[in-house]
């Protein structure tokens, strides 16, 4: 909790309106009436003017399109003044005063795993050692934490799901806001992973935690080995991700979509059910239409780059 | 155990035969006489015919293949069938009953490691603490397991291995059968990983267990950080791989291959000896003539890589 | 300490000179009087000219540029002689007799991390569960190891760092010599890596320890997940490097570099200020102006790499 006149001096801006107390952050659309929100470019200027947040970091130049219900905190470089003010909304990873954990019948709990306060674990759960279940996070039931597998705080994982060694879920996404001088200023990662039923996660792989909300691994979805993806990505059901694949962040894959070995896709986009991408191929579109098969970098359907390939042989001879 | 009536029930079948005790699951040419194996496809014919199983789950229209020593559970869809049972013929990965484990002379294990039942640890090894030794794994003599590193159960590494912190050895190789619906049932992996002796591997790398038998590093490779092989891989001897390059399953890399970083193999591969990949490259047929080097994706021989690079130049003029 | 009678016995060169201490190994350059080093090609003939070395080993042809001071051990394949001798100058990674750590005012330690002795800690660390710090490590104030991070011995880490789950620290550099029977001779890791203020580094990323001297992560650098930085890299000021990027050894960055996704640098590259990589380039040559942007592998200028697709495009049709 932080008053909003604290709030401004955080920011430096001078603030004269009511005290008002703030107990989070969060987007303008999923603000609550005791939340602080932001925007960083007139392209969210329809979500601005229906944020119920109690107050707002806004550019100078969308100060008309604050609603009345909402407090403006006026001010340049209003992406970079969110990204000072999230460290002052982090949520804690560590609570002596959080209840112990809770766990569920016939569950095996190596001596050296380590789970912290306010952890839930199903019934029948096989946690190895050095597997870390972190605070108030939540297992369902037969779910499997291989050796040194890390689960973060607040991550909730469902019934029938494995981890395998050296996974990671819930890492701080990787978001800065910039300094004109270059620096880089953190932006709190304070959302969760979520994974459904029937996961199963390969080794060394990295799952970030959302900005805010959750980043979202559907049902029946397979990650194989050293895979990444990124903060506020959803994972459509039963998708397939193979090996050193990558995901950057806020992209949305519809279901049964497959990414070969060291495949990309670039941030922010949405990909239509059943795309199938082969390996070492990179998309940085969205992709609209559902069950084809792509190939390259960039990327074309699979049978356009066979017969691009084909050309390009020719310009051997 | 499970009895054939058990298991045909399992799989959805009617079987009115003899009652066999079933040991274990194999592929057809190494299942022994008390083991069931399946068949998927009539590439495999040859084999069927010559198999020593006690059972095969079998096509319909492989079933003349069947030797008169096997019973036949024909079916639809083998190979998911092989995926629903192989889940009953997993081996424990934790055994309150198995010895404890047994520790050569001048070893040196943190307090902090951990060591299942079953594991026998040669002499004068370093175990620091977060290393994992999973059930009945055996190591040789001068064995340095870096802090957190896992090796997962039934593992074998011989004397003079360096496992650097955070990399798997042994992790369930990716392998799932797939419904019509587009759902997927894994494929329980039953066997292991050997590394023999001299062997050196980076942090965070990744090798998975063999579905049967094992997946081999043999004497003298050398592999950096982040490189991900596949389920019953062979990577032969004084190979070296270069940081996040990946193998992908049932491959076999004859002696002294060198993997450029980043580089990648298809699954299923032979690759001759002392062949080169540059950085990059990415391999999707076999390699039969020793010695060459290759780059580019698709793969050429790297003088060709590089005319062809001048003739793409060209294009920009 | 070894005698450089003892040295010479070890790689199989007759001496006859005088009884010389020799403490410890290192580069022409740096090498202090008491010390080793080696020359493998004419191409360091002026730092041979110039070593304070009290002894080197030499290729014949090179014999007589050894300084008057310096006690000349002439052979062939000079730099597998310094691979076979460096496993005697190993710093131990373990010591009973080194002091017990030394934790700073309100650090929150976890009884299931763990701490070599020598080690420094400062004021208000949170080190999480699993988390490893080796021998003689240093960290500053405000440091966050998250679960299963692998701090090696002999690494200095600054104030406000974060090192998220799995990541690794100063793993030995991939670094051998080869014999003409195609066998791989460790070159042991002597150096470190040497973390700055504000670093962040993402999970299971890996940053592999220098050969000699260190491994530099400049101040305000931020690091994503599963990113490889090989040995005697210098990563500049502010620089950024996205998922699954690598760099092999002994490049430098300038700072504010930025590295996209999957890109990669070659290794003993200069890379200028404010170079901007796009996701999945490679460069394998010196940048030497800065502020451009490039992409493509081969590497080009991105407007040019633009332009190349629209040209390949083209073939299509």
């Amino acid at each position: 909790m932080m008053l909003l006149k604290e709030i401004a001096k955080v920011i430096g801006i001078a603030y004269e309106g009511p005290e008002l107390e703030i107990k989070g952050m969060n987007t303008l659309l999923d603000a609550l009436e005791h939340e602080i929100s932001f925007v960083a470019s007139s392209q969210y200027k329809a979500d601005l003017e229906n944020t119920k947040a109690a107050a707002v970091i806004v550019p100078l130049e969308l100060i008309t399109s604050v609603p009345e219900s909402c407090m403006a905190l006026p001010c340049e470089e209003s992406y970079l003044k969110m990204a000072i003010l999230s460290k002052y909304f982090t949520r804690p990873i560590l609570d002596d005063k959080a209840p112990s954990p809770i766990i569920g019948k016939n569950s095996q709990i190596s001596s050296k795993a380590h789970i912290e306060n306010g952890a839930i674990i199903g019934d029948n759960c096989t946690i190895l050692a050095g597997a870390y279940i972190g605070l108030h996070v939540r297992l369902g039931d037969n779910v499997t934490l291989h050796p040194n597998s890390s689960i973060y705080a607040y991550c909730e994982i469902g019934n029938d799901v494995i981890v395998h060694a050296g996974s990671v879920v819930g890492s701080d996404g990787f978001g800065f806001a910039h300094t004109k001088t270059g620096e880089h200023v953190k932006i709190h990662q304070n959302g969760n992973v979520v994974i459904e039923d029937d996961v199963e996660i390969g080794s060394n792989s990295t799952i970030d935690c959302a900005v805010f909300g959750s980043t979202m691994i559907k049902k029946g979805v397979k990650i194989d080995n050293l895979v990444q993806i990124g903060h506020n990505c959803v994972i459509g059901e039963y998708s397939i991700i193979v090996s050193q694949a990558g995901i950057a962040g806020s992209t949305t894959l519809g279901r049964n979509v497959v990414l070969g070995g060291q495949s990309a896709i670039s941030g922010h986009l949405n990909i239509a059910p059943f795309t199938t991408f082969a390996g070492r191929s990179g998309a940085t579109k969205n992709i609209k239409e559902s069950g084809k098969t792509f190939a390259g970098f960039p990327l074309m359907e699979h049978r356009q780059w066979l017969r691009l390939q084909a050309r390009i042989a020719k310009l051997l001879r």
